[in-house]
């Protein structure tokens, strides 16, 4: 008899799990729709073609591949075995699982873009796979919560990010958090203003580790990609600058007065900012960071970060603008803006805060109890009617002693149990008792119902 | 420049059908909870060895393999080449694809047995995978919807699987549909009583047939099968039986009355319509099908099938007892009862009855729309104070003429579109056109908000 277990790097989501993931789904969901944002999804498995070549030598060796079914050895010689697995592998796999929701969704936005309303907006929340090395906090599938409107050059869009971000974490309790923006055109022309232009590549590689390893360390590893001494001088002053929002747009339009693609990138996060007024909003929860690179280097605008503050999580949130999503299909000049949420990331906050509802999640309000066979056919008789009034209910269904009813609801987190005794049946009552207090009254059925339904 | 494309067999969910089988997914959801059934997910990628033999031979074949990660040829020898595919297979994958919901929750309920709190109710919906040949209405992904207890034989369990069929198709809307519900016992006692004992295995796939091929042909089947002409002539009488749900019950008590399996089931039957009764249920909607076989082997009790009377679609619900869940994988003696709904099949059904609500599913409700940049501004500034109310809203993002707004909202299906003229803008109110009806009414901007909010 085999004992059973699970593959390295997945794992099953229990009732409490589930609960509180579906938690912060629906309030990220209610928010994007909120926004005009529509739910699509897309296969787990996707061809080969589509995925290869989309992140990289490293990425292309985490894809999970599937094996093609049949005989899947039938194209495979003797001779291929010994040119090793590369030389196997399009003979014996033609498709693999998504790596992430962003190459499906520019495939989908290609394949469909006759029928799509663009500007389109859509979100999508579905697992990824990749075959990195299981740590904590890392695994093998987990999912992914994108949402990316494309078709647009509207800096709309960028202030609706900041608002959507805002919206869910205030619903979902989170209060002290910043959300870091910058432009990937201010590091350009921070490239082109300390006398490295094109370079922007490895710097934004080497800042983004400025959090991480420091200043000092930050210095070394230009040095080491071949920036002069001069350059790293001219960049010092961005680094230490101390200012406010006003303070930095002030300085940046001096220090990149030579560059105009970085002072588009000055603009446009102007035009971000006038756009949040309008609406209504303040600004102090944006925080402008310069040095704020993000790894990806097909972003072309803004770009965002989010930190929830005092947990020891990372970014929780994250996006961008790019020029070019679908031009690898075939598809030029499709722009847009994306961004996510870190779904399990979300989840390790609000755990760490203690910021999810103490109620127990769509879980069972109400247990039915009985003492004997006449007890058991009246709680029967009860449960529509609890149940039409929305009360989600239950009765222990074996026959059993009345303690085991009520260890099932303890354990269950079920929070009032209905006793049906021989008192309740004759004056046709019910007697709730509220596990968590242990305050118990006797009401009529309806008043009963009323009243859990309203709590 | 590749021109992508869907591995065979699977397929892209857009914004409406993702927004329609939402739909469906809540109606059942909300459903299970109100019933005290919890969610649970487990992972796409299972060990094959906990998928393997779990399905048969055919099951076996149908299983999407996921080739290990790495060298996946390091242990393979060009002698293994030679031996063909399945000697090569565990050499190269040690995991796949889920194939169904039901082998992954035995798995699951074993390895957290010491968790859970029996009796445990879950349900699951997520993706299962089969390389079978893709053809109209079957997909190499499709997702299923399942809800089991287990570690319980109380017959309260079936009763309410009738009721959560019957309360989410009256959310549905639909109307028109039969539960069909027989006992696997019941079968066990005819191959007995008409002289056949222990052969109600080729008995029921025979007669799983008789809706489709007819009594002729399943005489014959039965005949191949070694059934002699004196049991097919004794089990006539029951393939012609007209009699409603009482009568039925008579026959059968009488039919079997030497087989003492037969009788359980029959009173089995009896208890399930019993407590329906009790929870003030009438039965007009139950189908007591004496023939109703089913194809799974595991069955040992009730089993349960749906259909919706109209249309042209098969069984949309389905499901049974069984009495070993488990013992595969090590924990014998774990029964209960499971069933599911076939979300693809709901979906063809609603959108073949007009069943889906007319309205614009999760999508925008309200556009505002502009002329100029001042009008533009003016709808900025409105945005939140909609959303805020809970009212879906947009703005068109890219300062576009007032006609491109309005396809816009017509392509999105948005219903009402709010225009913000000079008139607006200096009496501080807004213009609410419905696009269905063509009406349009000016209101000051709380008035629109109440307005909208409840619609």
């Amino acid at each position: 008899m085999q004992k059973p277990s699970l593959p390295k790097g997945t794992r099953d989501f229990g009732p409490v799990q589930m609960a509180r993931r579906t938690h912060i789904l629906e309030v990220i969901k209610e928010t994007f729709q909120l926004f005009g944002y529509q739910q699509i999804e897309t296969p787990a498995m996707e061809n080969l073609s589509t995925l290869t070549g989309k992140y990289g030598d490293e990425g292309d060796q985490l894809l999970f591949k599937i094996l093609n079914s049949g005989d899947f050895l039938k194209d495979v010689e003797s001779t291929d075995l010994e040119s090793g697995a590369s030389a196997v592998l399009p003979k014996v796999a033609e498709k693999g699982l998504r790596y992430d929701l962003t190459v499906p969704f520019a495939r989908y936005v290609v394949m469909n873009r006759n029928e799509l309303t663009f500007p389109f907006k859509r979100y999508q929340i579905q697992p990824v796979w990749r075959a990195d090395r299981p740590q904590k906090g890392r695994y093998r599938e987990f999912y992914q919560c994108d949402a990316d409107v494309v078709g647009t050059e509207s800096l709309v869009c960028e202030a609706e990010i900041i608002l959507m971000i805002r919206n869910v974490f205030g619903k979902l309790g989170l209060k002290d958090y910043s959300i870091k923006i910058n432009n990937r055109k201010i590091l350009t022309g921070i490239a082109e203003a300390i006398g490295e232009e094109g370079k922007e590549g490895p710097l934004c590689v080497a800042i983004d580790k400025l959090d991480k390893i420091g200043w000092e360390k930050v210095q070394e590893e230009l040095s080491q990609r071949g920036f002069g001494n001069q350059s790293i001088q001219n960049l010092a002053p961005l680094v230490s600058l101390e200012a406010d929002l006003a303070g930095k747009v002030e300085f940046l339009k001096s220090f990149l007065k030579n560059s105009e693609t970085g002072l588009k990138g000055v603009e446009e996060l102007e035009e971000v900012f006038q756009i949040l007024s309008q609406m209504g909003e303040n600004l102090d929860f944006v925080d402008f960071d310069i040095m704020l690179a993000r790894g990806l280097s097909y972003y072309t605008g803004a770009i965002f970060e989010v930190k929830v503050n005092g947990v020891s999580i990372g970014s929780v949130s994250g996006g961008g603008r790019y020029d070019n999503l679908t031009g690898v299909f075939g598809l030029p000049g499709v722009s847009g803006i994306g961004f996510s949420f870190g779904v399990d990331r979300l989840y390790d906050v609000l755990d760490e805060l203690g910021l999810f509802p103490e109620e127990n999640l769509n879980g069972t309000k109400l247990l039915l109890t009985y003492f004997d066979e006449k007890g058991f056919s009246y709680a029967l008789s009860l449960l529509n009617i609890f149940r039409k009034a929305g009360i989600k209910t239950e009765i222990y269904p074996d026959q059993a002693k009345i303690k085991k009813q009520f260890e099932f609801a303890t354990k269950k987190q079920i929070s009032f149990v209905g006793i049906c005794g021989d008192n309740e049946i004759q004056s046709g009552t019910i007697s709730i008792k509220n596990l968590n207090s242990g305050e118990q009254n006797s009401y009529s059925i309806q008043e009963a119902a009323g009243l859990l339904e309203n709590l």
